[in-house]
């Protein structure tokens, strides 16, 4: 049997020309066989959203040795699920989202488009990853979420992920002390939103809020790892069910 | 300490003009007061997205005693944290989402905008339950699913939920043999696409799709009891931390 190099599949919730999925790639390079199948624009805080009404249209805009890219007009999920049925010839070995240019970090993982994909590419049973790096900035610098990157998926490569499980990853600003293995920070966002008035003095509403963290010291959360100069990698399941309360839940007679 | 009456809190991801929510605010009535706060146009498959570039904006449309409806130009999620930042000024005792046209069973409940608006006020603390029929039809008939819906909610206002876990409730079509507390069936779909070409030639694709049932004959599984003519309940996590692997992952050493 001929070995073929592995194939990695990399999408993002940024958008194709995003900064963040372009260090993505670089250090994806001498891994496997690259396609890039990413959203044409920003489709920030997508989650697992999909386009039930619109048709999707994808358009091959880069091929080189090793490297094919597309974009489409889908959201991230859209990108993975189009990807995978239509324009991938075999199954990925690994598939990369990001990096995101921001936090996913505690319950943001429910609303990052970045991790969206990666949970779609667990569905699929493709060992999946998404990456983070808490700092918006357009050109943020990637040095230390690329080699984390880099580390994390040679290691998947090789060992693959239990069925079910993905990785979200999120990696602080600067230089960081290593990485730790942690479970997502329980909280929630607080001041969502910021009023203020359209052209006609309408009242407009602009997402915006702090996160509140429940669970502040506890130094198995991704929020206090990032707080302290760590990467956080926190193992996320596809299986929402909460098992510990079905037998109880049984009791109620409905 | 004057009692007030219960405040219940509706959405849903099919508008505020669709047969669902009527249904569902129609078999809330008798239960409390009821704030309507609903997607001005279908947002079917919206997860838990949020807008986090364009401005929301939301206008109420009907005040009757015990009943005030408002609409919003955002998500599922948009709808709700709006409510509860700006427009509601005590914390519902409830939030109700649905009933959406359509199944949410299995891992649907991933993409399903129902689901995210009740995991939204889950993670406000609200006891949440999102409520949909497998009916796509605009005319279903909701009436077992109100039934339903109306003796959970009068348990759950008793009860509560426990922190971090909703509920995913899926009714099958016509008459029901009862209800059974389920778990999220695992699996995934399949052909997902429907390719054709638009006016100049190009190709489009359009979700469509099977779902792949990894887990057919378990009796515990929600497409299982839906299949038998029973209406599922899943009780969600929103921590999604696959808490089983934490431990072997920390041995990877990355």
């Amino acid at each position: 049997m001929s070995k073929r190099k592995p194939l990695i599949l990399i999408t993002n919730d940024d958008g194709y020309h995003a900064k963040g999925i372009e260090s993505l790639t670089e250090a994806m390079k001498g891994l496997g066989e690259i396609i890039v199948f990413a959203p044409d624009s920003p489709r920030s805080g997508m989650s697992s959203a999909i386009s039930t009404s619109t048709p999707l249209r994808a358009k091959m805009i880069h091929q080189e040795e090793g490297l094919t890219t597309y974009i489409c007009n889908g959201t991230p999920v859209d990108c993975v699920k189009l990807a995978l049925n239509e324009f991938v010839d075999r199954k990925p070995d690994l598939l990369v989202s990001g990096i995101n240019h921001g936090s996913n970090a505690g319950i943001s993982v429910l609303y990052s488009g970045t991790m969206g994909a990666a949970i779609e590419g667990c569905i699929f049973e493709i060992p999946s990853i998404g990456f983070s790096l808490c700092d918006f900035h357009p050109d943020a610098d990637f040095t230390a979420t690329t080699q984390v990157a880099h580390s994390l998926a040679v290691k998947v490569l090789e060992k693959g992920l239990p069925k079910g499980v993905c990785l979200n990853v999120n990696v602080p600003v600067g230089e960081i002390k290593g990485v730790k293995i942690t479970t997502q920070t329980q909280g929630k966002w607080v001041n969502e939103y910021k009023r203020s008035q359209d052209g006609a003095g309408r009242d407009i509403f602009w997402l915006t809020g702090n996160f509140e963290n429940w669970d502040m010291d506890n130094e198995l959360n991704d929020e206090w790892a990032l707080a302290n100069g760590y990467a956080a990698v926190v193992p996320v399941k596809i299986d929402m069910t909460a098992y510990d309360f079905v037998a109880e839940l049984q009791k109620w007679e409905i």
